[in-house]
């Protein structure tokens, strides 16, 4: 996501208590910042302007997350959109996700990746967050059991992950090729989400495990 | 699919060399059927009215294609369509496809899957033809690798079916989730591919493997 220039977002992202600023240092003892007894931590891979992740952070206390993004103009969003609320069980990190395996190490239960660059053309086929080179990286990141879920409304991005997560071993929990047209419970639509389904266009869905 | 009774139809097949009369006790055997030396066999299982087969065998005349229908009412137009021409390469059996694992036996390269009865109701999902009880019957009738290709409008048939041939081992090769928006080459509609894409629905379109 390409955003404009948002004046003064690094001072507020560098002030704020939510975003884990010495990430580097704190690799694999994550849980360790959270003052919680959680035992499970979900992330999502570019968190945009946060509506998904907050909102799931409220709705399950007992579950600690982090959203990563690398973009300070949308991720300061986030954290306005937060204010003076306290939400213990949420964290931010600014980064980009190439480096992902090198920050996490067997310590994620659940990948979110929502609305992700697609990436249309296949010579960046790698950047996308579903290629098999990301996929490598996540290997390592999750504790044992391997879970991504996935929404965009980009189908040839969702064609490709499809193929990609069942080429990697990967078996389908659940999947739709319309979310708003089955009885969903507990979705929690991203900004970006609303706008495309508000235009009329489908939303894939797909939640992939591998054990 | 249901449709009318066709007066004569019975008699109509019953006189066509296209039908497989004695099924039952060449099984094993099909290929000696065909006068030529094609080495590889495709079957349609739910025919219909032929103009998917006819076509793909015209289009390819060194394979060999046999058509499996249960209606004799909607098999009389595949039959009727053929008219006086000589289609060296084509077959039809008239079977329901229950008992298609006691008729093949390790002679079959590809599987047709066009437009199949989504069995909507969760108490018949076996009734599938991509559900596990007729990916178990399919297992013996492939030579050796597995190659199924499916075409249908039906969403919820097809989310089914991609769950169910991935937990089946299968990997997919190849999926679009709107046939008509790609740019395909050689695709042969049904006749009621046509119909649906006309009023406007997308087309479904997966291509699985399992070696």
């Amino acid at each position: 996501m390409r955003l404009r220039h948002v004046t003064g977002s690094e001072h507020i992202l560098n002030q704020s208590d939510y975003i884990i600023h010495d990430y580097q240092n704190d690799k694999n003892q994550f849980s360790k910042l959270f003052q919680n007894e959680n035992k499970k931590l979900y992330i999502e891979i570019g968190t945009g302007k946060g509506n998904f992740i907050i909102e799931n952070a409220k709705r399950n206390p007992h579950i600690n997350f982090i959203g990563i993004e690398k973009y300070d103009s949308v991720l300061v969003r986030a954290i306005q959109k937060i204010g003076d609320e306290n939400i213990t069980n949420l964290k931010f990190i600014r980064m980009d996700a190439t480096n992902i395996d090198e920050i996490f190490h067997h310590e994620v239960d659940l990948i979110y990746l929502n609305f992700s660059d697609p990436w249309p053309k296949a010579r960046h086929q790698k950047r996308r967050l579903s290629s098999s080179f990301y996929l490598e990286k996540y290997e390592t990141i999750f504790k044992q059991e391997k879970h991504i879920i996935m929404k965009t409304d980009n189908r040839k991005l969702f064609e490709f992950s499809l193929k990609s997560f069942v080429d990697y071993e990967y078996k389908i929990k659940n999947i739709t090729l319309d979310l708003y047209q089955d009885e969903i419970e507990d979705n929690i639509p991203t900004e970006y989400e609303k706008k495309f389904h508000d235009l009329g266009y489908p939303i894939y869905f797909v939640d992939v495990e591998k054990k």
